[in-house]
């Protein structure tokens, strides 16, 4: 960057950063406190770490994405929050809890190579889920994927499915292969992947890469293919190598009881029990799990949405940092805000969701030199998305008339709907409700595995907008506030400047002046 | 810091910034939501912009408090957000917008000094309000004094000015009083603090610092301590010497419509005429603004709250960086979220804002070995800070009984009510009702200026969380899930998970088992 010419600099946001804005940020933020609602009704509280934390060495997974310092300019050396459990935990041991459920909307920077080996900040908002303290029998763990299935359906995202595997069969299955443990870590990632790429691909990487025997690999390969519902527990358990080792008989034994606690928690449907399931971490953790939807086609877009990894968690026994002398673990699930958020913009029609959460707008024409400006500000200007669905414009002549004009904001030039004044609260409702019908009709059009869905996105708001303002006329007086429209002795009561539209009461008391 | 011990690492948040939690987030979040709901009544949407900007060298301020750099790691030269403004100029001239208007509430970062000299990265949440394009006589601003007024009283966080100034009215002041225009833009500076320090303190600073003379200090001393209501427009109009220069002129008859717009959107009231408010950098706006409270006595805690600046803006004809090119003004106002809250928490009686908000918590006692570890995980350990009010308890022995006991949370060791199991809703809904009133009949044994506000605070979100879990009972079966109690042919049904208790329908059907 030139920093010698003061006119010169790059108007954009910075690489791997993204503005938020219009529709995007309505819908996403509705996705969020969707989230939030199933949160606080199992008794999470939140709360809001700073951006940065302090320099911590023993954060994790700092070798693929390192951190994103901050420059030295004296004082503390600091980095952006790496992840929101890392700074969840530090808050934790702050406070000295021995327990607690919180949740955190965040964003998290990581250090990312762009395909010209340029290093990038990047900036991503996440959610995350912790619950700390003794969780007896993974207790915690259950209602953790509870939360999950009660998120995920309340957000209607589609199928998904939650895969879950634990450590310790895990570690059961690779010493039972006899694969070097030094191998593990690089395994356990290569394994993660198979749902990703394909088993040709794995099995290829762990024969030339890792140099895995290739007896090893395909006896390894008999067990990470296994995936299915509460039954694969009870096979396993049929398996007499398999529960012969140490590890895996706790681990699948620890299973049986977190598939009948999942069983009472109601979320089985949505569970796939996937031996295939690993993460580089995973002798620090319990119980592992993640949310991948399944592959979705959008009729009225034509599009597919493939299957995507929307949700990650675990229970740490023992995590980086600032949990290190920890007595209890933390159980957590991040789930990947932005991944959700293309999946339900994908299936929002267009048109649905406004840039602001106003029905109809008041607008006065003619008549005194405010009102002309009014009409310069509001009106004559074309705003670069409209922020309004109706606008009721009020002109002098016609309100002399007894009339007020309804204008919808999507097509300025059509004309507008002549209505009696009498009966502007009426129409309007019938014309805002109909707008939001034709878009559910329209929305109704997608395909079955659509089907009721995507119902949190047809609500809205309904608000009328009065814009302040006087109109004065010849015999009609018509005084704009934001709570109110008088029409000299007839009175508009529009009950505040915001109210439900369906309550709205519209009073016309006395008579116009002839 | 020491990187070589993997263990020695300072566990807390860095200086300059904190962590939100508890009390003190709901507080946050509650004021936030308050001051958007007007935001967007007024047709505002919102955007979110990245945590750092691209290093920008025509960002204004950072004389006083430099940008906050991020680490030269390879990559884009980056700074954290400055100031809210200018990443909301940044993206309105990325996006070409003609008009917009636009809140963001987020985080801006300084560097400041500490008491040492070290430097701090200071952290601090604010909201901004920004209305960009052709502002005709005005409007804008008053619009933006109308919703700044609508917020405030929607805080209800007592009484407060709105201060008011135009730049071409200090200028013609400045140039009346024969000031060199050398020392204008410190002089502004001091002039400002006239009303946080006092006129001997300011008077000895222009001085001696700026080797003001005495005869021009003291003119400018006879000017600036002007402050008043609408009248003070009209009583300058009669200044001969003050209308007879061009800029101070121009100044006083826009300043005479604005009072016609204020008077006309009703914010008159709470205006405060002030030719004392000047920015160092007025030359580059039209009207100035700041917003300040009134001291607060608090007789429930005795505590006295000063004046405290809590919002301040301006409509800016040239803003630094990105706007330097913009063909319109941009008004904005940005609020003091940290100024308002410690406001408000001043006036928040202890114990009535809840961590979590969840009012009764329903838990299941003895029986079979599920409801143990339940038991283990939810009752016995003592939370650090209760996330419930009340808890009923269903006990084996008690439910064969007909009966349930309700506990206090907050009052563990006292012995619970016990209650006929068909009459646990109306008894809870009482319960809850009571210790609601407890609350605001301590909270109305304030002062007398508290009056019926802080009432946003008593609102709370009635629920009741039901624990999953089954407990098994000889002759009695109880099933808790998220959304039902079925006590065996007798069924509790509780309307899933989240209601509203003032509408919570118990219906027992059938009898329990002999």
């Amino acid at each position: 960057m030139d920093t010698t010419n003061k006119r010169t600099f790059s108007v954009r946001a910075p690489q791997g950063t993204r503005d938020w804005f219009g529709k995007d940020i309505i819908i996403r933020d509705k996705i969020i406190s969707s989230m939030v609602e199933v949160f606080k009704r199992h008794g999470a509280a939140t709360i809001d770490t700073p951006i940065f934390e302090l320099l911590n060495p023993m954060i994790s997974g700092q070798d693929e994405s390192p951190v994103c310092k901050l420059a030295d300019q004296g004082g503390e050396l600091t980095a952006l929050r790496y992840s929101l459990r890392d700074s969840l935990t530090r808050w934790l041991a702050l406070r000295g809890a021995q327990s607690a459920k919180i949740y955190q909307v965040g964003k998290e920077y990581r250090r990312i190579a762009d395909g010209f080996g340029r290093s990038i900040a990047e900036e991503k908002i996440r959610c995350h889920l912790g619950v700390f303290g003794v969780s007896d029998g993974l207790l915690a763990e259950a209602e953790m994927l509870r939360v999950t299935m009660e998120v995920l359906d309340g957000l209607k995202l589609g199928a998904y499915s939650i895969k879950i595997n634990h450590s310790l069969i895990l570690k059961g299955v690779l010493e039972v292969c006899q694969v070097p443990e030094k191998l593990w870590r690089k395994l356990a990632k290569m394994i993660n992947n198979i749902s990703k790429t394909s088993w040709d691909q794995v099995y290829l990487e762990m024969t030339t890469d890792l140099e895995l025997g290739k007896a090893i690999a395909d006896k390894l390969g008999g067990y990470v293919a296994k995936t299915g519902g509460r039954h694969l527990v009870y096979d396993l358990l049929l398996d007499e190598e398999l529960t012969k080792n140490v590890a895996f008989s706790k681990g699948i034994n620890e299973m049986k009881n977190f598939s009948d606690l999942l069983e009472i928690f109601g979320v089985t449907p949505k569970i796939a029990f996937d031996l295939s399931l690993a993460r580089p971490d995973f002798l620090s953790t319990a119980l592992m799990y993640e949310v991948v939807t399944l592959p979705l086609s959008i009729k009225s877009s034509g599009k597919t949405i493939d299957s995507v990894e929307i949700a990650s968690g675990a229970s740490y026994y023992q995590w980086s940092g600032y949990l290190y002398k920890a007595a209890f673990p933390i159980t957590g699930i991040e789930f990947e805000l932005e991944d959700i958020f293309r999946i339900i913009k994908a299936r929002v029609p267009a048109g649905q969701v406004w840039d602001t959460e106003v029905d109809a707008y008041v607008m006065a024409v003619g008549g005194s030199f405010l009102v002309e400006r009014m009409q310069a500000e509001f009106l004559h200007k074309e705003m670069p998305e409209p922020t309004y669905r109706f606008a009721v414009v009020l002109s002098e002549e016609e309100v002399k008339q007894g009339k007020v004009k309804i204008k919808e904001a999507s097509n300025p030039h059509k004309p507008g709907l002549d209505v009696d004044i009498d009966s502007v609260g009426l129409v309007l409702t019938e014309m805002i409700r109909g707008s939001k019908e034709g878009a559910s009709d329209r929305k109704d059009a997608g395909t079955e595995e659509e089907g009721d869905e995507g119902g949190n996105f047809r609500e809205r708001v309904d608000r009328v907008r009065v814009q302040g303002g006087t109109v004065e006329m010849e015999g009609v007086n018509v005084e704009l506030d934001f709570a109110k429209i008088k029409v000299k002795d007839a009175e508009i009561e529009l009950e505040g400047a915001k109210f439900d539209i369906k309550k709205v009461k519209i009073e016309i008391r006395g008579s116009k002046e002839e």
